[in-house]
């Protein structure tokens, strides 16, 4: 027996999908193993014309129960969530029966911080009986490996900015705060909390416009996972878009924690990087530690 | 010889003013110990109309040659620099001939962080022979206190928010980030870095009013000096417009470390937190070390 057929023996990955490209990347990362998938896009996160070719299952946030029976009827044991699902608020959640008895424990998650959150969705998940797998496990190449993935290579100068921007994030991390950070000329220009990356970038861009940022193609968005957080969830992940808000940001290029960020159609990623000059790398996620 | 006849003996005082109210509040509080004031607004930065009234003489960043020459003709000694001034671009620097000797200096400065550069400014002042002083040296009485400063109470939850934000503030201090942090529910929702207090407390209004921030009325703002800083040149302050700020974003309260946040128009602050049922508390600086 060859090794892709044991592969293929596996029973059905059921993935529970927020917005983003990235997804779609795992599922069909995951289906050219020869193992089946189920999906179950997130309504108001994951986006229909994504999923209009690819069998599928509404659910809502929250509607967990749902998804367990269907997971269950199919042989399925193992569950991936993926994808971004802005923390939502208490009405947009509308729990289904099963759901409502680990609802408490789900509304005390939402009082801490995201790690918390997430922490305990995946504890809710593996109380029906679930494994709760990270989309690395299932996929291993959508981990973003060591050194650069386009052709622009970072300079000293940028060096140092990446340094600054893994020591700022090992700091930051255990108050469970973004992943991200903007670092320029050893200056830390931005930090991302709530507002996630993109909006990070946004705002670099906007105080480069008003004059407020000097040294146009200066400055490195620095990614890491935090120190505490539960890698089966939620790593950071950077994909076309990243590289997009990078560009308009003026920025040199995008250094993220290798083996520990998640990367979303690598081609079209180092092709945007490559046309903007943008240099994309993977640091020993040691550094940021 | 009455303490305040000895207090009026004191040579003038020249003052470097950036934008806002402060730097005139810190002048009447000088001219009301019997101290004259000799104001130098910066072009760009401050408003002329708050000068109007007041005898001054505008400068550009960088004319520090200046500055000192009409400080030592009118037998001033010291120097106090205040006010906002957005970190500027290298053509934002008008340097006359004696600055250009130090320009190098400050060249380098620029690319550090914010602390850096202020220190930097201080070594030229003092190269010129001036005494540099922070305006709570002239003027202790615009310091923040320890307690609350209006009518309306940090809740038990406020408390903790308050707690986790000087924490967060003392971790990534040493990093020369900003000086604010907006916590809510134990979340860190929103960072400082080179947007401004401002603009971080319109993104949390922005958050709120998408839906991505729940439970209003909730989060504090906390400011606090950073571990390293100059305290001479650039203490994180509040004013009116701050707690204006706050409302907008929906926040419970403000709360800054007594003895090292400067208040600008307390009267106005007060009446607005008040209006707006905002809490504005002094911490002792020592739980954000």
């Amino acid at each position: 027996m060859s090794a892709a057929e044991a592969v293929s023996q596996e029973p059905p990955l059921a993935m529970i999908c927020g917005g983003g490209s990235l997804p779609l990347s795992v599922a069909d990362s995951v289906a050219a193993r020869g193992r089946k998938v189920l999906l179950f896009p997130l309504r108001g996160f994951a986006k229909p014309a994504d999923f209009a070719g690819r069998e599928h299952r509404w659910v809502h946030l929250g509607q967990f129960g749902t998804v367990a029976r269907i997971a269950r009827d199919n042989g399925c044991r193992d569950i991936v969530c993926l994808g971004s699902v802005v923390r939502p608020s208490l009405w947009q959640l509308r729990p289904d029966l099963f759901t409502l008895k680990v609802l408490p424990q789900v509304a005390k998650a939402f009082r801490g911080g995201d790690n918390h959150l997430l922490t305990s969705v995946g504890r809710v998940i593996e109380s029906y009986g679930f494994r709760f797998l990270g989309a690395q496990e299932v996929a291993p190449e959508i981990l973003v490996r060591q050194g650069t993935l386009g052709r622009a290579v970072p300079s000293e100068r940028d060096r140092a900015d990446m340094a600054l921007g893994f020591d700022y994030l090992g700091a930051a991390g255990p108050f469970d705060v973004g992943q991200a950070v903007v670092v320029a000329n050893r200056h830390v220009l931005a930090v991302e909390a709530a507002e996630g990356t993109d909006q990070m970038l946004a705002r670099v861009a906007q105080l480069r416009a008003s004059g407020r940022i000097r040294a146009s193609g200066a400055g490195v968005l620095v990614k890491a996972a935090k120190p505490k957080q539960d890698r089966r969830f939620d790593l950071p992940s950077i994909g076309p878009s990243t590289i997009e808000g990078a560009a308009r940001a003026g920025l040199a290029g995008v250094a993220v924690a290798a083996g520990e960020t998640v990367i979303a159609e690598p081609e079209r990623l180092v092709a945007a990087a490559d046309a903007a000059g943008i240099f994309v790398i993977g640091e020993p996620a040691g550094i940021s530690q």
